[in-house]
């Protein structure tokens, strides 16, 4: 007996924004049914479902119980499960639609960003044994108390990529508004170019810096379970991107993307004491509340006193500057200062830093373009600086035509 | 130890068809939670949040799967309860949202007409424990694949009246747009008086002859498990009707009210041979046939054959007028007629069957206003006549003037 091959797809909310969308969606999931494959098919809500809840629950509350938020949000998914299976059954197909609970998605208890512990399979293999396309709702699970949960963002993706680990599937496909993974942002570089294949690591560093077209979460547990992902847009039919399907041994040492992130904000605290462990000490208070580092530097003066640097978002300095401001003042530092108009710009390729000199050649690239480097991170598959705000895009420009 | 009191609530679409009106019921609850009650609140779904998924629905499917609409218009109430919870809990309450499948209402497999076989009460006690107000999502439940199934026509107020049996509640109220159970249609006759007390049964005749504020079913079962079911409207706070919280020994030959029904035809069929069960035959095969029949008259003629006449709604008659006929030639009757301009006028009372002389009363009152009478039924507690539709509006006004 040949096995079928199974593959797991998930839609986006605008890839189901109306009925109309619905329906070409219940076709190209027919298609792929047609040709022999047992089809699990992960959908968000549609279009503006869950904008339009949140208008009405803001008008009730303004800092409602996450749980009723999840009660709330769920039934988004679950109309859209209910519309795409009847637009395929109206297709003369047979299908079926599952919520997160009817499947156990099960979650831990963290109402708004849960985290799936386990998905239990035995419901979907009956339906697929039936010969139908099973239809299950992304972003949502249940916890041990049956109560709903939400994955927060970048959930259906999650759901997408846990499914297909879950399940064993042969393949699993993403599908948006957004035809792949680029060069760079095409908005900014318009010798932009679509990525054929970029390995779990690349992608995450892209995705991070602001790719925005599949949440590093999902790429993550990809990673983990070993689940290549295909990128594609579901307006048209064109190759997408590969994500985590290659071995790049051959092609180590070229560039894959640049990335440029404006939500950065640079805080350097002034004559921090030299004494052991006090760079720890700020930097577990800031952890502890909830605000994310993102690059650090720290300088030794003179006068046995460090000036202390790093950037964090824009939502992390809104709601955090109280606790920094507590922090410089617990640890004995000086002055603070606090600078928005900073980006940063990113290189990013597999094995890239073993390359001699590819360090070098942004830097100089960025001095032809009398661009001033403040802050150098890199990792082993990327390299960052932070430059002033109004440069990135000239940056970015510079970098692409060099580099690519 | 003193048990508080458990109060079992249901609200209507119309009473929840904005965020406004939420908050108002939301007072509403926490002003019967202070005064010492526990508080189960049963929802429908939002205004006209059940004809907006239809409307999709209909884009997608012309004969959708039971199974997948029940799926879509589960979410309606989830949307209610969710927002009526966080309502509550803005007011500094506490409240918890459980869905049909969350509590656990177990129905059979009917879907889009389930009927509730079991309730779990496990959950709802264990959130009544905590002080908190319970939201429940009504017309749902589960069946036993922990599919979601609806429970058609009636439903909330049926889950509401389940729930108060299954819970052993103290009082059962439902809350609509409307504030009781009138004498007769108020749009028909200005003098229509709001009935203050009201039996099952009174209330059953009347409910199934067009006084649509509580279903039948709901009645049905309210009798079945002798619930005290108090009728009011959710925009103001005047007294409303009670249905079968009294003993009506004292009063049992007044008319309690005046119905009509203009959604009925009469078939009649001629030249039926008369053989023995011959109509057995005929109201058999449409009852299979899932026509419903009403009013039913023999009459034996000369030459050994009948005329049969019944009465169906219009409905009916759409969907079934080719089994009717199929149905006249398989008995080898003759002709048939269907008149639609029909209408039932009806006058309801307990026990007023056994009041000598209300029939003739009846009668005679309709005679004086030269209203002929196609069709005479009577039970224990109510006589119909069969009239031209457009006599109907009068008979009901002369009814109510002369009897009531």
């Amino acid at each position: 007996m040949i096995e079928m091959p199974l593959i797991v797809q998930k839609y986006g909310g605008t890839s189901i924004s109306d009925t109309v969308r619905i329906k070409k969606i219940a076709d190209r999931i027919i298609n792929k049914y047609n040709k022999g494959n047992k089809m699990v098919v992960v959908v968000s809500a549609m279009g503006d479902t869950t904008d339009r809840l949140i208008k009405l629950m803001n008008e009730l509350s303004s800092n409602p119980d996450p749980r009723e938020v999840d009660m709330l949000l769920t039934t988004g998914e679950q109309v859209s499960i209910a519309l795409l299976s009847m637009a395929v059954q109206a297709k003369g197909y047979k299908a079926v639609s599952l919520t997160g609970s009817q499947v156990r998605i099960e979650t831990d208890d963290r109402h708004n960003k849960a985290e799936i512990m386990n998905i239990n399979n035995s419901r979907i293999f009956e339906e697929l044994e039936e010969d139908k396309i099973v239809v299950i709702a992304g972003f949502q699970g249940i916890n041990s108390r049956n109560d709903f949960t939400t994955l927060g963002r970048g959930g259906s993706d999650t759901t997408a990529v846990a499914l297909a680990a879950s399940l064993g599937a042969d393949r699993c496909e993403i599908y948006s508004d957004v035809d792949g993974i680029y060069t760079t942002d095409p908005r900014v570089v318009s010798e932009a170019q679509k990525i054929d294949n970029i390995s779990y690591d690349e992608m995450l560093e892209l995705a991070s810096l602001g790719a925005k077209v599949l949440h590093p979460r999902s790429v993550e547990l990809a990673k983990a379970y070993s689940i290549e992902l295909f990128i594609g847009s579901s307006f048209n039919n064109q190759a997408g991107t590969t994500v985590g399907g290659i071995n790049r041994m051959e092609k180590r040492n070229n560039v894959t993307g640049v990335t440029h992130d404006k939500d950065e904000v640079k805080i350097s605290i002034e004559q921090v004491p030299d004494q052991p462990g006090i760079a720890g000490k700020l930097f577990s208070y800031l952890a502890e509340c909830g605000i994310n580092v993102d690059m650090i530097i720290q300088n030794l003066q003179h006068n046995n006193k460090n000036d202390i640097t790093f950037t964090i978002n824009h939502e992390d300095l809104k709601k955090g500057k109280e606790h920094i401001l507590a922090a410089v003042e617990v640890i004995g530092a000086g002055n603070m200062e606090v600078d928005t108009a900073v980006a940063k710009v990113s290189i990013v390729g597999a094995g890239m830093i073993s390359t001699p000199g590819i360090a070098a050649r942004m830097f100089s690239i960025l001095g032809q373009e009398k661009i001033n480097i403040q802050m150098i991170t890199t990792s082993d598959i990327k390299i960052s600086c932070l430059i002033r705000e109004e440069e990135a895009d000239r940056a970015v420009q510079a970098l692409h035509h060099e580099l690519l």
